[in-house]
């Protein structure tokens, strides 16, 4: 029988069996993009170097960029206090994570004050997001 | 009746009515720590230009640094493109995020190969925890 490995202790997957996953490019510090992890990802991200997370909403392992070629290598990975959270300092193949064509999931800046408050596109589209998935 | 706010539409809360919000340094790009927030959360936040995250373990609105004096100012609050992940870009008020006393709740950096793979504290503890919270 495999003996589960060490690393996985200290991880607390929530009752989907998941921890969110950070990606930040590992030069900038920018955030690029919040996903899943299930044990199986992790591992997997951790045997290759690639980030790889579990898609919610087609419930199977995410190679990131399988399809866009959008590959995150991973240099570093951290785990919070609680274990709960797992970042990885990555370098963003081709310069867009996220499936708009923008460098960053993050695309939406609060402006305005109190109830008139608004969220406002404020990075720009960097890739047609037609010619990613073509 | 109260008017919703329109930011509110664009935030998709999960089924506890929560999303994860990440706290990262405004200056350096460092990942502080990750909470989560439900409505009146953000609210708070929004209108007081200081983080206030739901505590799941108390059940209750914790404006972070209430105990600790460890206030995050908010500069930048930004929304992901699936609308479900929040980012505060902070000034962290005495340098220290996690209750541990280090700056980060990031500590422990994956060392090792494959099923040896161990996490590892890498990060130093700035203040002792017995005096952030006496």
């Amino acid at each position: 029988m495999k003996q589960v490995a060490p690393w996985r202790a200290d991880v607390t997957f929530d009752q989907q069996g998941l921890v969110p996953a950070i990606a930040q490019d590992a030069e900038t510090g920018v955030i690029l993009m919040v996903a899943w992890m299930n044990a199986d990802a992790l591992d997997e991200t951790i045997s290759t170097r690639r980030a790889v997370y579990w898609s919610r909403s087609r419930q199977r392992l995410w190679r990131k960029g399988e399809e866009s070629g959008h590959v995150q290598t991973v240099h570093d990975i951290r785990l919070d206090c609680d274990g709960d959270v797992v970042l990885l300092k990555v370098t963003q193949e081709r310069g867009t994570a996220c499936h708009t064509g923008r460098a960053s999931c993050f695309y939406r800046q609060l402006q305005g004050q109190g109830d008139d408050a608004q969220w406002q596109i404020v990075d720009p589209v960097l890739k047609d997001p037609e010619q990613i998935y073509k």
